[in-house]
């Protein structure tokens, strides 16, 4: 192979690195496409060795066959990225035998270290090599603080080698938005205010804040959620037909939708949004506490673990269409969904035409991936006249069986490559934390609190009459 | 029941009635679809008597555990059409033991005798009960003799009780097509110049004239299947959305697009169309003799037993929107379908995009019913970028197990409930044909013969070239 590379992880003993980056390069490395990465270069804190650090991901592997070129990869430095001096040691390992082409530095770490790792790497000279690095969610809390790191980074790093990882976008079904908007020519005469009667999107999560209470309770549900995943799935949903394929132009338009979303303001806040908190209730039958018991807090706090919005994109296209947003912990299921339900036809031609909902498109991002076009068709049969009877056209069912993986090694291939198709430019990551930020200061403004769910429902009440004050309703 | 009818079948030992009305008949006996039908009289010049009839029915149906009481419905009665005093038998039949609340008069017989049967049914007094008629296609040959028996026939009867049939309209499919466009609102806003690349009707026959072949040099493909089955299923695709389905209402609608056919005359004719007649080939492996020699005419006739049209629907919905129309015997194999065909989105975002057709709807008609959309998804996998696979997502897969039936027992039933929904109305009819007449004039007046095909293939190459020429193909 002539172009090799060093992949560094710092983080390497973490949450990530463990449940999805090594399982992820595994999966690559058994299905061939590994062949370009010379080393995984793990660092952390604690002091394993390479064999002992290798052994314990064999362990993980459990899998003899064909770890042991995989393992063979594998190397483990301590290193605290606060030390400088502990980067002199990074930078022999990288130097030796000889550099790599390509050396990325993937920061599975708190991001409040992005920028100092970042200056340690340069003034440890390691970026003298080709480098490029990838950030993960979150980048930063608020714009400032965002702000901040992508100075910081891009202080050390050119933009192009910036990798910023939202992972939604490496879900083979996000991607598949694209070929089905701009691929298909029937859609996207309809993709509009005209033809389209209102989005959702829905990221529902059936966990509780389990150990990460601490950071939750400065995070919340809107911060942690639709800052990102939830508003760059939208950017893909609502964005123009870009002029290319090129990252760039792509993230230009994601930009636009961004940069046009309705400001969320004191005046609109109420209306538009809901803050829920859980409260003690059921998953799958078996009782579950409440957040502020669950947290082990002192004393109450008023942090959302469910948000629902009513937003706008506020340009040509989608002028007057409601996006519905909606988020939270110890919901009723796990899911992720897009729905892109169209208008109701002008004129009901067929007697029970007021029985059948609208054509929808579902999206399905998570457990299942899948999309699901709802119409409706003649009712079989000598019954006089013509009824109608619902029909769900399912795109990617035989394709989802075919190959399935995970969204970090499609993630992990684009890095590799160079591609930054499906990663955050720093200017989008800003402007959702614009939005973001804003409707944050509308809460406290005007008071918005958080309303109390049952653990194991779809959140409080009101953000049901979010939709029903529309005359809409959540697809449930 | 209330509401009893008395069936008459004129030509009631024929070819249709024996192979089509009786089958459907007893189907929708079976189906408990037919209680109110009182009796079932039908006639015929043979001298049968009801038992025999019933004998030979009974032989048909090879099913004794219902078929009683369908048979005991049966009635057969001597009658030649032409002779009025025979009329006076099915009189005192109808009348006895009291008139049925409505009498349905079935003409499975020759066009030739539309007229007069219906001028007899009137002096002979049976009208005098309330009485609806059933035509059969052809009506007439020609755009006169097809007004000639409209005349006849409406200075009999009411055109409220006047039921032309085209069995395509009795097909689910076909009716699906009113539900497909008016019951979905995706549909309409592509459904038009705009958005619409072609839209081709074929109807292929592999059989040859068999024993019809005196019958068919007379008539020809244009005639035997354009005129009627082609041109009725191309209204329901290309009307406008009717205001209600009411009977006329969708008629209306079907007449507007009959008088927007783009005329084609001597200047156009051999740009637009093409004829065919079989030659020597094979069908399935065995071979077949051509039309000269299977009709065993003394001397070639130009009958053309293939045809391929360019027509177009000039109003403002379908400008510029070529349709192409087929139909022949002896073609490679039998299947009916419409392909709406929408245009290629106008920029190529994908690099694979050319290697993929544009969206369309299949609608097959024949052998098997099913309504079909073609598009494209991202091809799943970790190849880099975004490749395209196409995906058929089929509307009316399930649907055509549930529930099976033949075109006749949907159209019977329309009858007896008195709904002409899915019947030609007479100004259909002679619109029809008046285009029709058109062509044939303008074949004759700049000698336009038949190109031969070998039997077993899609027509003369004449027919590629047609679509050819405007850069496009037939799907096949």
């Amino acid at each position: 192979m002539t172009h090799m590379i060093d992949l560094v992880i710092f983080g390497g003993t973490g949450d990530l690195a463990q449940r999805k980056l090594l399982p992820s390069l595994w999966h690559l490395h058994r299905a061939n496409q590994l062949d370009r990465v010379r080393r995984i270069i793990c660092l952390g804190r604690s002091g394993h060795d390479t064999p002992a650090y290798r052994a314990q991901i064999a362990d993980q592997i459990n899998d003899a066959a064909e770890s042991d070129s995989f393992l063979g990869k594998l190397e483990y430095l301590t290193l605290d990225a606060t030390q400088l001096s502990d980067f002199d040691a990074l930078s022999h390992l990288l130097h030796n035998p000889a550099p790599a082409e390509q050396t990325v530095f993937y920061l599975a770490t708190a991001p409040a270290l992005y920028g100092t790792i970042c200056e340690h790497l340069k003034s440890s000279g390691v970026l003298a090599l080709p480098s490029r690095v990838v950030l993960e969610k979150p980048i930063g809390n608020d714009l400032a603080s965002c702000r901040e790191i992508n100075q910081r980074v891009l202080a050390v790093f050119n933009e192009s080698n910036v990798f910023r990882i939202d992972h939604y976008l490496g879900k083979e079904t996000v991607q598949n938005l694209l070929a089905l908007r701009f691929g298909n020519s029937m859609f996207d005469p309809v993709w509009n205010s005209h033809h389209v009667d209102n989005i959702q999107i829905t990221v529902a999560e059936s966990i509780g804040v389990e150990g990460r209470g601490d950071f939750y309770a400065q995070t919340g549900a809107l911060r942690d959620m639709v800052q990102n995943h939830i508003l760059q799935v939208l950017c893909l949903v609502a964005m123009e037909p870009p002029a290319s394929l090129e990252a760039d132009t792509i993230r230009d338009e994601k930009l636009k939708v961004l940069r046009a979303l309705t400001p969320i303001t004191a005046d609109t806040v109420k209306k538009n949004s809901v803050r829920g908190q859980y409260d003690d209730g059921a998953i799958d039958g078996q009782p579950v506490r409440g957040f502020l018991e669950e947290g082990g807090f002192a004393q109450a706090t008023n942090t959302e673990t469910f948000v629902a919005l009513r937003a706008g994109v506020h340009n040509w296209r989608w002028i007057n269409v409601p996006i519905y947003l909606r988020t939270g912990k110890r919901l009723a299921e796990r899911y992720s969904e897009i729905v892109v339900e169209f208008k109701k036809h002008p004129f009901s031609l067929f007697a029970d035409d007021q029985n059948h909902t609208p054509n929808k498109l579902v999206i399905n991002i998570q457990p299942e991936e899948s999309i699901t076009l709802h119409t409706v068709i003649k009712k079989p049969g000598l019954s006089r006249g013509i009824k109608l009877e619902p029909v769900e056209l399912t795109l990617t069912a035989d394709t989802d069986k075919k190959q399935h993986y995970d969204a970090y090694e499609r993630l992990l291939l684009d890095v590799f490559a160079g591609d930054q198709t499906l990663f955050m430019r720093g200017d989008e990551v800003e402007a959702a934390w614009q939005w973001i930020d804003g409707i944050i200061q509308a809460w406290q403004d005007v008071g918005v609190n958080v309303k109390p769910y049952p653990a194991g429902t779809m959140g409080p009440a009101a953000a049901q009459a979010l939709t029903e004050r529309d005359g809409r309703s959540w697809y449930d």
